[in-house]
């Protein structure tokens, strides 16, 4: 019913609806607000060729799986960061979320995905051949932090990579479960209680850095 | 904080934002998405094309004011429809709002806004200059149709038309305010309600066509 539209226009509007969580509602109205002014238009040849240039400039980092420009990643090659520690997550995401939480100066690797054999998503396919390898190589590494979520496939995951990773006597961790900072018992989920009852600890002692 | 990433990432990233409704944390979403596989990749080439194509070759319809790539748009060109019948609406949404109602056959004028004089919105802004010269020239049209949104600046809009439009001897009409169908009178605003028994309607009579 779009047909009162110019070809290019439905087309843009058909192609931002490609896009997680942009429906036909939201991407009518991405569609007009880019093409609304002179200003807006600007934005519009923005966007398309910052589009352009990431798509065809990123690829991921052959040492730790992160987006990239170059083979190997800015984080990967900063020397200031403490190579004998390397931290595990699923998620291009999960490093920012760790780098904004400013407690962690050791390297990353980034499975792009997590253990899922239903849906076709083994150890290859989230680059465990390609740690398992660097473990092989690198020496400098003493622990490795296993951040995977906790949802069932995480935990999955983190076992198996705990399985992997032994024969090389290296430390092995886990981020901690618990109650979040702020939370109030009273609205956290029973769960969680139940794991942060397990995990407590004792006052003033912490796991050893 | 994002100076884990490349600055290529990290300007799609920030352009991205410029799209209205999309925050940071929505921003890396989507360009972790259109990054992620080299499909999402194809998806993210083919934006950027559609964007610039449609930011390059999308202008206004010199006749009705809606988007179009070519001077007078398909719409106002479609000698099927009612050349008598003329809607005044304020956006493009609205207009493709009118054409999924099916209930009209004739032609638009697009306001691409409303009368707001604090913002610098006069009736030059909203076209009306080019829709005086219109009706001055067309005498086909017979009937003017005012479909402005029912909100103050809306209603001032319609009412500034109405007075223009009066000395063209052209009948003039406004959607009819009420309560909207599949509307339970215990759910819609009491505005709604009191605007609905004020502009009552005798049973089986219509406003003629």
């Amino acid at each position: 019913m779009n047909s009162c539209f110019s070809p290019l226009l439905e087309h843009l509007i058909k192609t931002l609806q490609y896009l997680p969580g942009i429906g036909p509602k939201s991407a009518q109205r991405l569609a007009f607000y880019l093409l609304d002014t002179p200003k807006n238009k600007t934005i519009a040849q923005e966007l398309s060729k910052a589009l352009s240039d990431a798509a065809t400039a990123i690829h991921y980092c052959k040492k730790c799986r992160n987006f990239s420009e170059t083979d190997i990643c800015d984080l990967c090659n900063n020397k200031s960061r403490e190579s004998r520690l390397l931290c595990i997550v699923e998620t291009p995401s999960d490093v920012i979320a760790i780098e904004k939480s400013g407690g962690y100066r050791g390297h990353y690797f980034v499975l792009r995905g997590r253990l899922s054999p239903l849906d076709g998503i083994g150890p290859e396919e989230i680059g465990l051949n390609l740690l398992a390898e660097q473990l092989k190589n690198a020496s400098e590494i003493q622990e490795i932090i296993i951040a995977t979520n906790h949802t069932v496939e995480g935990e999955a995951t983190a076992y198996y990579i705990s399985e992997l990773v032994k024969p090389f006597n290296v430390k092995i961790t886990r981020i901690a479960r618990g109650v979040p900072l702020g939370g109030e018992l009273e609205y956290v989920d029973s769960r969680t209680i139940a794991e942060a009852l397990n995990h407590r600890v004792n006052v003033d002692v912490r796991i050893e850095d």
